[in-house]
């Protein structure tokens, strides 16, 4: 747990009032700045000590061989692995020839804030050198919305108490060596030096530019920085640069309140293909480009470019000050993650840690898309085109896999399948339905035809392709689609899995619609009408596994009659279960590592009746062990809906609280962008009651006694709707755009000009006592008070 | 197919009349001559050209990590291969300088022959060197059935057409370079100098010891040799050790006619415990041993040996001479892999090359040793004696797993699971059944109740227990054993695997009724009638699942329902399909690699009605590829029973001819050991129709057309039974031992002194087609003419 160690509770900040070094990956990870592009860990400026040091890249990565015990047909060669680029973080400084570092000396104060409406990450510190020389020193850095390939680094040192010599090293610096590796699964292959010099060069004092590029993906890299230097006379700069590092040294001697100041740009770009000088002058560009908007300019339009998120964005709660901060976090880090994507991929962390070797996952469309989507659609739109931009490696895979149509892989950062253990990897082809589903509820929030025709079609086509290819019909007449692996990792390789059918139908059905809308353009996709009744018919003929002894469904064809996990002899520390027990045991048994089934009831809603619902929630919760933080959402949204307010109000925390309070105990390797979105998705799908689909926004507010008033905004087809809800009633206010429709529990509302009030009814009574297996309950939650 | 090129058909021989260097790998195979303890390959002696060099002793292995694209839990770390230790057959020739290598100068005559009565491989060569140097070249080998440790060549080189300088070199040559590597999962992994030398003396002319030790296993080897050297008057002789190699130089002159003659004897031993000193010194003992007996001791010894051997083993084909050749080929080959085991296992390939890293498999259990139990009872004991030295590790390997009892190795060396793939390892816990299904055929053919009680009943019960730890019970009371692989290998990790249930069940109900038969002894191993009545419950409730609609067994839960593999779309250039398709594509189709169902059939023939066994064997023909050694002969015995006699006799010169003829082309790699007792079992089981049990031997002879006569030999309760089929009748001969009963097609017969003869019935009519997938068919088979 961070939290109780040093944040502060505050609406719009993460603040850190003192260091501790325990838990100093951790923060670096909190405290990472990105716009999508580039991406800075919340490392010191002074390089150590460190957790892990990270600069990374959207999409850059270095290709490594994936090894096998045992070899078999198709399986992935080669894998990728997120590279910590050249660090342009580094600022080091001397005093009176002490380096300053936190393990040495005295720290009297230290403190960092994550402004989430600024957009930057203040640093204030308070030192003695072992040798008695005090200073003071702030930093504040950023890592621009508006200037894609830039940061910059405002920093600041003050003489406290006598006159210091003070030297400060700003640099740029590559090949850093990585630290940890426990051999935990989930985190990052190691690199060792994986980026090879081209070039290192001093342009004028101050300003130095290098180029690398990687040993076996063969992609290019360049950084460059410049400075702005501002300390007494006499202040001396120097700028040399060799082999794998940068320098720019800046020697003074400040009297006592005295400053010296910088303010360090530096600027990123990669390339598969552009040359050496094309890189360099592209990086030299940037740098030139933020120079002449200047520090105070890039932080006014930080925030100006925030300020239009948040009013689009924000989310309110009163009753619980800790979640409200934690959604607000969860909104700007999901922000950072997207601003900036222009078709490269939305990673599992972001970029701000190297965890599962920065692949992106289903993760991004189920999870972070929803949230993009109704408040910064753009981005979602870039994510989708990412996919699309990796088609022809998806057919490729599907040709490899005996398949047609298009197999998007399971974890990639190029495209390409990395993942190097097939039954929890290659065979979880719903990650397909999830795309088509992200691409469908897209084009519904935002009626974005253009995106449709051009995105969304290829899209479904290619995917509603590949169900064809994968299931086939069984002598009922059924339609069946066996052998593959569902959202829940502790089954794998299983017939009818509910969620990837349930999923794959609404797929068929969507590409068959989009087909028919586009019809010249399905044509020169090659889809015939022959197609489009293979597609429909799938999708009505679609098995969906249900017990009828017990009255649930199954997730999947024979789930409900394997044994029992034996929770009782399942000690805590035993979980996750992952590092503990072999797949072989985990997949056998009833046992549930993630909402699967019960994700399924949030997205297709329409295929169960409500008592379906409530019967399958209680069933699956008393298995869901929630050792993937891709759950507690889910299960908060359906808790919600079938009535369960209190437990659904204890996921929130859950989901909320993932990172801040270190809830899987790898917040280090980066955070969870999923679970970050799975905030928003608890708090406005589960107590927002929030649906749509097909033109209709649907809202079924309620609250959790602890809350006192929630208010959230969606865009839904150019209508910005605030929604603000208390214990008794919501008010539904239409902020921007044209008049639209939406449901309150059902009933339709049309909004205009004025806001439009209606009661909350009560909640169902639960009939059902739901339960969890022994010692996996959520924390049951004490609302924070304010600060 | 080497047949083509050089095998001359003869009843008790392979002749290869000229040399193929193409499938020279292959014949190395053919020719390997091994005792179960000490193996070598038929490479040439003079080292070069070679397919792979190989001299292997049973148990002895080097351990490699085992690599993982992705970790998982409890996943082997280290996995074992087979060393190719000291090469002691090395006898490097000059003829006037010239190296007697085959690929330079002229090989006038090249023949080589392995005696199936005499245990030994004779080469007849007649050279000329490249400047016209002419040598008849004679060499015969042996590895000893008699002394375990030993063998031994006899060299004879002669001048033929003028006065020449000859110079042979006998080696001991440690380290030898391996080749080729293909990719082909079933090939060895490459080991490079797996071998430290830790002394390498000599201790009189002709005299040398090496003793070395693997770097990561940590076990010890030491090899000796010494010579017997006869050659003209002035004939030197100059023993060298250094490094990894120790030489005895024999230099002479020959005159046209003159012959220089040497016995090499070569002995090994290892150990995991015993010192260099004392290693050293018991291959020196076994040296002398060997000397002691000399050449002629050695080879009458053997023949011997084998004279007793055939007269319990033999069978005699007429009709159909090829199969009469493999037969006796594939049971002494048998024998060379098992006769002097002495509790180490019977590896795959037995000790004929390095393929499947030289692991033991259930190939053993379920074909090998039935052979074995009823022709050579003692190795089968030897054999099963091994499995329970290793039962400390299947116990810790079940608790590992979640579970209790012992979880015997999927593969293995040294008892510890080496499999890097569990789905298709790990999972295939019916290995456990095979062992326990071996012991019992085992006790019920010998009657060995000291067998019974102190290797049988440790066995059965901690199999037993492991099918308690992992079945269950599901609402019905229903048996369940889910998530497990069967035989079938293009399945993985089903529900109720119909050959595993039905092999456990056996397994649960011999364990009852052996501990109940010994009950101090189970009270010993903490039996309780608690556990007895568990055994037999599971056992009674077992689930078998079956298909109403279509009337047939499914091989596992859902398999009848899922699609069908695309036959008609697969070229034949894609077999075998595990080379062509990824695992994910196969396990979710109706496409079978191996008998699964169909060797329940034949096992647990109880369980079955004869229309149940027509109907299964007919639909599981058409879904059969035959991938697989491990299924020609199941399919052989079951076609008999169906009355579909020309297809199991298609099948039977499937089984006999797969090294002989290299169907599966890897004979490079080593003998199929299964496939061998596949010809056996085919004939004896199959056309034979002799099955076993509770102390009933049960015989229902029916040839197919081709054949005019088949005799076997039976070893049961200690009485040893011929048995001579021909087309009309059977008649059974109680060659030694105790009166014995027995039954022919259901009659039962006493038999005493006098041969009884009764009438073959008519085969019943096959009323179903019988179809295998396209292009897989059994070629139809020719039957050879005799020699």
């Amino acid at each position: 747990m961070i939290r109780h160690t040093a944040f502060a509770l505050a609406p719009w900040s993460i603040r850190e009032s003192r260091l501790d070094l325990d838990v100093l990956a951790q923060t670096e990870s909190v405290f990472a700045l990105s716009n999508g592009h580039l991406g800075l860990r919340g490392n010191l400026e002074e390089g150590e000590p460190y957790g892990e040091p990270g600069t990374y890249l959207d999409g850059f990565y270095e290709a490594r061989p994936l090894p096998y015990a045992e070899a078999g047909y198709g399986y992935p060669e080669s894998g990728e692995t997120v590279v910590n680029v050249t660090n342009g973080k580094v600022i080091r400084l001397l005093v009176d020839d002490e380096p300053f570092d936190v393990r040495y000396g005295t720290l009297h104060q230290h403190e960092r804030v994550l402004d989430l409406r600024a957009g930057t990450l203040t640093r204030r510190a308070h030192w003695s050198s072992p040798t008695g020389g005090q200073v003071r020193i702030t930093s504040t850095r950023l890592v621009s919305f508006t200037h894609r390939a830039v940061a910059a680094i405002r920093y600041e040192v003050e003489a406290v108490d006598q006159p210091r010599n003070v030297v400060v090293q700003s640099e740029l610096v590559a090949n850093e060596t990585q630290q940890y590796m426990s051999g935990d699964p989930r985190e990052s292959a190691r690199l060792e030096s994986p980026l090879v010099l081209e070039e290192n060069v001093t342009v004028e004092d101050g300003m130095a530019i290098m180029v690398h590029h990687t040993r076996a993906s063969e992609l290019r890299v360049a950084a460059a920085m410049s400075h702005e230097i501002d300390g007494p006379d006499g202040t001396r700069i120097e700028t040399r640069g060799a082999g794998d590092v940068s320098r720019v040294t800046v020697a003074t001697r400040l009297s006592p309140g005295e400053r010296l100041r910088l303010v360090k740009y530096f600027s990123y770009g990669w390339s598969a293909q552009r040359s050496r000088p094309a890189m360099h002058d592209q990086v030299v560009a940037a740098l030139a480009a933020a120079r002449l908007v200047g520090w105070d300019g890039l932080c006014s339009d930080q925030r100006r470019f925030l300020d239009r998120f948040w009013e689009g964005a924000d989310v309110e709660v009163e009753g619980d000050a800790e979640v409200q901060q934690a959604v607000r976090f969860a909104l700007f880090h999901l922000l950072q993650s997207a601003a900036r994507l222009e078709d490269r991929p939305i990673p599992a962390k972001g970029l701000t840690g190297s965890g599962y070797d920065g692949h992106a996952f289903w993760d991004t469309e189920i999870f972070v898309l929803p949230v993009l989507t109704y408040t910064y659609p753009r981005a979602a739109a870039d994510a989708l085109e990412w996919r699309l931009s990796t088609i022809a490696r998806a057919r490729e895979n599907a040709r490899q896999l005996g398949l047609s149509g298009a197999a998007f892989p399971w974890r990639t950062i190029s495209g390409a399948e990395c993942s190097g253990y097939w039954p929890a990897g290659t065979a979880a082809f719903h990650v397909n339905a999830d795309i088509a589903h992200a691409a469908t509820q897209y084009v519904d929030a935002t009626g974005d035809t253009e995106f449709e025709r051009d995105t969304g079609l290829p899209l479904l086509i290619g995917t509603a392709r590949l169900w064809c290819a994968l299931g086939h019909h069984d002598a009922e007449g059924r339609y069946r689609i066996d052998g593959v692996t569902g959202p829940d990792e502790y089954s794998a390789v299983a017939d009818n899995n509910i969620y990837t059918n349930l999923m794959a139908q609404q797929n068929l059905r969507e590409a068959a619609e989009l087909s028919v809308r586009h019809p010249e353009r399905a044509r020169r996709l090659g889809v015939t009408d022959e197609e489009i009744a293979r597609w429909r018919d799938g999708a009505d003929a679609m098995s969906i596994p249900y017990d009828e002894r017990l009255q649930v469904h199954q997730q999947s064809e024979g789930f409900t009659q394997h044994g029992m996990w034996n929770f009782a002899a399942t000690g805590l520390s035993r979980y996750p279960l992952l590092l503990h027990f072999p797949y072989f045991d985990l997949y056998r048994r009833q046992v549930v590592k993630q909402a699967d089934l019960v994700l399924a009831m949030h997205l297709r809603g329409d295929a169960f009746t409500a008592g379906q619902k409530a019967r399958n929630f209680a069933y699956y919760e008393a298995l869901t062990v929630r050792d993937s933080s891709l759950s507690a959402c889910t299960q908060a949204v359906m808790a919600a809906e079938v009535g369960q307010l209190e437990l659904a109000y204890r996921y929130l925390g859950e989901a909320a609280l993932t990172d801040l309070a270190d809830l899987e105990h790898n917040t280090m390797d980066g955070l969870h962008m999923a679970s970050l979105a799975g905030a928003w998705i608890a708090l406005v799908a589960g107590f927002g009651g929030m649906r749509a689909g097909n033109g209709r926004l649907c809202l079924s507010p309620r609250l959790p006694e602890s809350l006192t008033r929630l208010c959230f905004r969606l865009c839904y087809r150019g209508s910005l709707v605030r929604i603000n809800v208390t214990s008794g009633e919501t008010t539904y206010w239409l902020l921007e755009g044209p008049p639209i429709t939406l449901t309150h529990h059902g009933e339709r509302l049309e909004l205009q000009g004025k806001p439009v009030t209606r009661p909350n009814p009560p909640a169902p009574q639960p009939g059902l006592t739901v339960t969890q297996p022994p010692g996996r309950e959520p924390a049951p939650r004490r609302p924070a008070e304010g600060p």
